[in-house]
């Protein structure tokens, strides 16, 4: 069973696949790490296009199958382990919200996100798949208030998701750090979880910048 | 059961949820429809906005949940019908492109087309969730080159989403019509629910029109 549910996975650390990193090691997953030197260009060489047409990272693979896209990746590995208690079973009444939360990031957020980050104009109102800036951000933020968790009461695969999100984007000055995000960045990044990643990260960013030669 | 698995569905003729219409049609699925008047700007009156503070069309709530975001709404909904056989279960080694896809849709795609219809500059590759518009253009044309659906032999609801896509952005020329696209085109959209679709949308849409007092 163990054996068949190993997956391999595609990481660059110090980026938005850290919080894949973060979600394998919650569920007690089985991986196969490959690391992909981003500052080398690794990403865009032909072995890894491959894999993941994109260039991107996170990715998974998974017998035959390639998940990319964080959303699905997160849907996906924790689905495959029910027993960690991640994912809200369909049926249970938080699924929808739940996935409603996992796509929204990246159909919403960061794309709110990014264009805030270049100092680009939002695409007018209705043309906009995220509406305005302002609008992601409230609704975010009165989804938190409740808390504890995005979803209430349970921790899921989505508060990992979204807490490894908060926590770079509010670290460069992105998204602000209301009382509702500070808190829940409390409680969900300091899980030691986190805290295991970021230092294996650090290790391997440091390796990646040697080896790319600006070490 | 049937009753149980009824949904409130929030609809704007001709726009992003005629996608989540066409699938609840293909689904046979129990729904309650609330037709939103987006001329009217029904989408930003506080009625709706209870419902979706994002106010953005499609909606769906189910029970107290309310899902919203297509890539959310589809793995729901299809997950809720499984005896229609549009999602590929947990454990079916397509279950991970299919999410892969569900998720593209709004997280690589929607943000490329979008800076395209604006004539934007994308982000820097690095910094783009989607790199470039080739990016995202080939690895989506050499995945439906395979056919003759986007994952293979098997119809899904992502075919529904992206034959729904598709059609509206080669329409407006903002997505090429390559020869897979176009096959792909032929194949979906030409299925009979397009056409009811397309059909009562037409109405709906003159109503609207009418009753913004543009009609
Ligand atoms: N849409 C993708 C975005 C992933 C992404 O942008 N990854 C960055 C890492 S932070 C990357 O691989 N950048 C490398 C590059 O494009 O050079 C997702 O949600 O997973
Ligand atoms: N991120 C959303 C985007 C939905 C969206 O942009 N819907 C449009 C309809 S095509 C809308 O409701 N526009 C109304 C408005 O913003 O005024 C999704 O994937 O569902």
């Amino acid at each position: 069973m163990s054996l068949d549910r190993r997956v391999t996975f595609y990481h660059a650390p110090q980026t938005r696949s850290s919080g894949t990193l973060a979600l394998l090691k919650e569920l007690g997953a089985d991986y196969d790490l490959r690391l992909i030197n981003l500052r080398a260009g690794e990403q865009r060489q032909p072995a890894y296009l491959a894999i993941n047409p994109m260039g991107k990272v996170p990715a998974i693979r998974h017998g035959e199958a390639l998940v990319s896209e964080q959303g699905a990746i997160f849907i996906y590995l924790a689905d495959l382990y029910p027993e960690a208690g991640l994912a809200p079973a369909i049926g249970d009444p938080l699924r929808g919200p739940y996935l409603r939360w996992l796509v929204f990031y990246g159909s919403s957020f960061e794309p709110a996100v990014t264009d805030r980050s270049l100092g680009r104009e939002p695409a007018p109102l209705a043309r906009s798949p995220y509406g305005s800036f302002d609008d992601v951000l409230k609704t975010l933020d009165n989804q938190l208030e409740k808390g504890p968790y995005l979803l209430g009461e349970r921790f899921t695969a989505a508060d990992v998701l979204w807490g490894s999100a908060l926590a770079w984007t509010t670290g460069f000055g992105l998204v602000p750090k209301t009382p509702a995000i500070e808190r829940y960045l409390g409680k969900v990044t300091t899980r030691p979880v986190f805290a295991r990643v970021a230092e294996r990260d650090a290790q391997w960013a440091a390796e990646h910048a040697a080896a790319a030669g600006q070490g």
